[in-house]
């Protein structure tokens, strides 16, 4: 829908058109009949004739797709060209077409296959997000930031920690989707009722032989009303999509005009407005953000379509698979767009120190209040850092000028508080420097963990 | 999505094609320069220039599908080809193509467009639906049928009082659509901030003769951030998925093999399996289940977008877009499915009395507590009653003959109960008669409803 | 929960605790026996009886609860309890209570009763947040402020502009949280299938009595399975509270500190952190967005609950009435802590103009191009724009600067552009005016439409 | 709340308690101040002093409940009574309490020792649901059933396979709870802003002790803004529902009256009805159906609270942590209600004969028309099975006469398919031993995963 094609990346909108859907679909039916007549189940010829005909560009994808309508599953007229098409050319091969298997192990087998290719493009994308991150990083030493709690002021941070932030949880999803996929990503071959009656003996054969023609794992057993490894790789999507949502409405707050610490870069095209010619809009953060509105109804949907009939479910099945591509699409399009913008981020460190300046080092009460209630006891330290902050707060001067004087009064409170003491306390880059300093093993932990992803297969590559 | 097809139904499916959405926003643009000529703010002839390249078919739709990924919104590249076009026919008129309006003008007013013809599609399976079970009620006068709560056998009551349970609520949907249509449906012309700024003194007129042009009221204001009255319009459509969720929950209930009382009616091509020959699958109920799985999360997504920031948001309101027209497909596409299935539904009235009678009377069971709890006491009588009811549970026979043996022992209660109140009290007709009767006034009223609704003129009619 | 003591307001919380839901349980228990011996049914004195333990104090409510566990509804303990208590003080009595109703009837209505009482709460709360946002409006006239559209400068706008554009919404719910409420809050009386039948011929009249007793409408037949009526109030309750939610977080950001254009009022003990003694955390906007977060999946639990089984539900209902009651709670803490939070607002109207200001008028720039490309041609004046917007960004001054300079070398596009005009389209009070100015009439209705809501009788008044 | 008490179990309701919460939070107090004296940072004695003040006990719960409410967090009151208790006994520990933490370090800790309780209570209740299960398939060797596909009747398969199709997905949410726990269940403690500024270089030694005392993991970094772990865990919860919901259903659709394959065993006072004392509701049903209603919800709302603002969150984070118990508690209750339901299931086997015999052999449609497209050719062959499925529809005699006639008539389709090939073809408990024989190895599989459940430590164990 052009609607969402801002959301959504060209090459994955692809993986989910129908051609390529019902041509998945073609594979399936294609290693079915090769299994068998590998097994010597069906003549070797009745498999090629099969086989040569399972293309989707013989046939005419929307007549399928508005019979699927009719019919109520896209398998039976898939199955029923299919058959027409070969009796043509090879009747006796006609009746081993779709044999012991059922609409939804083509059907599910067939989104398999296309979820395999979509998250290797998730995956890519990923990782190429992560890898600017690091180099932010690398980029960024010593960096203050001010921190911001609840959406005002707090501390004096690093900048490097806030790409430590959201660098962490895209590793961590980017490792649990491959073992989500591993567990996920198998063959759906069960027959009518899960039970492949119809192959007899030879079942299991069948299931190892079409396994391998399609470089897809078996389950233990068929799945088709055991959706919960499906709904977990689904689940890890919205929470890859939540992640991805708190960067992007992270840059967003950043790129404010008022805050001006961080912009999307200017890519020709992207971003304007078709009104106002001065605007550059934050279009990766805004593809991040409606991808993590959207994600957590996606999975809800998921997860209630979960409560399945007996031996196949009715409605929630077909639910479900009407849900599944969008998720898929969604978090693409957000891991997808934010890549770009880390492609082509500008980064303001003045910006950022000025922010922290103009706080007027009210960042650095907690740090004050800890010290003199430990000095002048609780009631009166408590009393004295609040008097300060009000004092600042009336324009009498930022909160080291006000410590400074009381500590004067109070001459220094002798032998414990030296001035130099104090002026650690109110050192932002002294502050930055010490929180990066903490992250530092995470950080390179972060970095081998990104290392080893780069080197892995991606998901379901043992497939 | 060939997943989708299922649930869908074509003509649905074209009105938020992207075809169709591109000349809906090209309906907005001729309209704004046709208002504007109106109004001799721009030359006629400049409007007439621009509003005969208003024509999607001049386009090449999915290279403007693809550069709207690119610019974040389909209303960047839509204007400038726009503009492009203009320009080699008449390049004075260039400078007049869009002026005032924004993106979000023209999107959300060609999906109100798009909407109200939805709407219309939805009203009319909905009446259709309505109807046959109008006629349904009619059909089927005095037939006694299970009542089943929790899913376990209650009472009996009149298969008419299930069919006036299905209807009011699709009645009450039908009234509350048009009334949500009618403050939902709304030209959308705010311009960049919602200010109409550049249109100045002229932009009331501008409004005034662009809500003409479109045959749209005008709002109170722009609603860039105001999504309260689309939103209103959307949990209305999902709470019609839930009115008829709950029906085909109990279409699929009463079709299984065991209760056999309903069968969705064989349409050639409709319902069968790919692998078993007998199968007849209840799609009707499949679809409509379907879509109440599905609803419910659409109706919060677009909940959850109302959170949008300052004068126009980031990612909630293209999330919401993206949203939006599933909600009218899922929505249609199950008042369509549960019409068809209405329409050739199969009743099979002696299953209904069958599966009444395999109860062995215990759904008079609540009766003939009442009366014995009456006349011996509360404790004796539930004690007496729940004998009775070990007894059926037992095989000694039906609740009828038990309680008429305790009678007997008891002597009749003397003088206060009859066996012809017994009688009356295990009477399967006459208890759904009397269940009939109490909702004769309310059938009248829904038959009258219906009626007005037919004769009423469809949502945002006044357009 | 105490981690929802945050999120909730006091007064709203007890009417949904165990004691007060169990009391409005007892009043309809007492209602059903008053309203039978009114008619004759049952003795005067046995619905004496009955009524006068009627009383959940007299009842131990954690034991009744527990029991609710292990019976599958608390309806069963709670009569069973009632009917223990009357045995011991009027045996003859003990037959005539709960007679005709259903566990659903009684929990159904309980839950009516003090959902009426929630929604007087509610609106209570709503029109003191509509009363402050009008003398906000008030006592600002003229104000401009920075239009920001997907988060970043846009235009000038009116301060105004944006109160009303918060306002609206909630005139709008409030109008409709009474129609839905007058639609909702029926009571329910059908007995264990909804027909009613151990009443017989007597149930018309008693559910009129009933309805008279507790001051409910009937509704036309039970609505144990159609819940629309009641989830249509519950989505209305979501819509409010996204539109509370875009006010939250409006304040949110308009309180950031680098935007400084508003801050909720500090009231003793509110807003502070256990670190840090400078922070004021905007605590009315954070329960705002908390609540627009939570609602929209409440709202989906009771849309997704619609699927109901037959007569009555196994779990749909369940669940639905487990959930409803936080969304309720939800929605009054959010209108409550806003409305405290606007009246303790503070205003910063400097900071507005020097937020406009730090644009070097940029939110000039699409009037400028209208100009331009009118008087220059399209392709040539946007090229002059765009080049006038890099000279700003480039630092070389105001756009109004560049954009004198230019016309000056154009020699002021002769007898076209006046200098005055130019100065015209730079003005941001002359901006703020006329955007507040469109909107005075609606501004008007808005007020119209208050002092009728304060005069109304509030939410299922008529009761 | 007492709607919510059919659907929770007691134990799991007390942890979740305000008494217990803040319990957890005054631990987590009670372990900073410990870890600091440890290290030697401030003084045995008032770490001692303040460690025995951390009693819920010793304060007004629901005074501290309602001055959270004013605060906008639970920590400043406690915080606050706790220093006001120190400061009576040891004014001098009072400048040590909460020293370094944060709100949200105290609540997110608290949540996570309470939510490690509630998984062991989970998991025991979920092993009870196993133990039960695989004991019902020892008992049940070869039990043929009807397999339905779209709520229709399908083939034949084996009872066990259905218990196996339950199982499964239990065993791999057991597994993967344990998996997610460990990740999930990690100390927060990161301070103000998450750099721990205040406690200065000593940060990570404090970190270590804390985590020592409450047994409690460290993670990398703070956590405050980064939710995946959290939420994987609240995913898999929801996962767990889903596969529990599943069962739900297909309890109550095997238990409804007219197909009557099973029934939840008859505890005293369960499953009731108040109005109908012929009644056994299916509760252990209805509360996993509700669970399974609900859960989706709450697992899509903590997704979209990912989208958190910065260093700590305005509204996301508080909406997260209210949502959370509930999930616990709806998961817990499911699994609980499902376990008491399989201790005392009854099952019917001859029910399920019945119900296959019912179907008149239409059940083996799918072999035999395998068998007659394979002997005669597709065309032919579909058209000989569909005239005889006609037949039986038509009431003339079970498929396996009408087959045995047809291949009579056809002579045997000579030398190649024997009259005992037809009897086998339509041999329920051959189809059922064979459907059975297959799932042997993974049944085995489940067993030893069973078992090695039972071994392991529980989620969190190494806490």
């Amino acid at each position: 829908m052009v609607l969402e094609s801002v959301l959504y990346a060209p090459a994955m909108d692809e993986l989910f058109g129908d051609a390529a859907l019902i041509q998945a679909m073609f594979d399936f039916e294609a290693a079915l009949v090769r299994a068998q007549a590998e097994l010597g189940l069906i003549p070797e010829t009745s498999a090629r004739s099969i086989a040569s005909l399972c293309r989707a560009e013989l046939y005419d994808v929307p007549a399928l797709v508005k019979a699927a309508g009719t019919a109520g599953t896209v398998a039976i007229p898939l199955v029923r060209r299919l058959i027409e098409n070969v009796s043509l050319f090879d009747p006796v091969a006609a009746a081993f077409v779709h044999q012991g298997a059922t609409s939804q192990d083509v059907i599910d087998t067939a989104l398999v296959l296309q979820t395999r290719k979509a998250l290797r493009l998730i995956e890519a994308d990923l990782l190429r997000l992560c890898g600017r991150l690091l180099a932010l990083a690398d980029a960024h030493k010593g960096q203050p930031l001010l921190a911001r709690t609840l959406m005002q002021p707090a501390l004096v941070t690093g900048w490097r920690c806030k790409i430590l932030q959201w660098l962490q949880p895209l590793l961590r999803s980017a490792a649990e989707l491959r073992r989500q996929a591993d567990a996920a990503l198998r063959l759906q071959l069960g027959g009518a009722a899960g039970t492949l009656a119809t192959l007899g003996q030879h079942a299991d054969a069948v299931c190892h032989q079409v396994s391998a023609q399609l470089q897809l794992p078996l389950s233990n057993g068929p799945w088709h009303v055991q959706r919960d490894r499906w709904v977990r790789l689904g689940a890890e999507l919205g929470v890859l999509c939540g992640s991805l949502g708190k960067i992007g409405r992270d840059l967003a707050l950043m790129s404010q005009a008022e805050v001006g610490e961080l912009a999307e870069g200017q890519t020709p095209g992207r971003g304007g407005s078709s009104a106002m010619p001065q605007k550059r809009n934050p279009v990766g953060a805004m593809v991040a953000l409606a991808a993590a509105q959207r994600a957590p109804h996606r999975v809800a949907c998921l997860l209630s379509c979960m409560v399945q009939e007996q031996e196949r479910a009715l409605g929630g099945w077909q639910a479900e698979q009407a849900e599944w591509s969008g998720l898929l699409l969604s978090c693409h399009g957000s891991v997808h767009a934010l890549a770009d913008a880390f492609e082509h981020l500008q980064v303001f460190p003045a910006r950022m120190l000025e922010n922290i300046d103009a706080q007027q080092d009210l960042v650095f009460a907690e740090g004050l209040r800890q010290l003199l209630t430990r000095e002048l006891g609780r009631p009166v330290g408590e009393e004295a850092i609040a008097e300060l902050i009000a004092g600042v707060q009336a324009g009498r001067g930022p909160l080291r000028l006000l410590a400074q004087e009381l500590l004067r009064r109070l001459g220094h409170l002798p032998g414990r508080v030296a001035p130099a003491d104090l002026e650690m306390l109110f050192d932002v880059h002294a502050t930055a420097r010490a929180a990066e300093a903490r992250l530092q093993p995470w950080l390179q932990q972060a970095r081998g963990e990104f290392k080893s992803l780069q080197q892995g297969g991606g998901p379901g590559h043992e497939g």
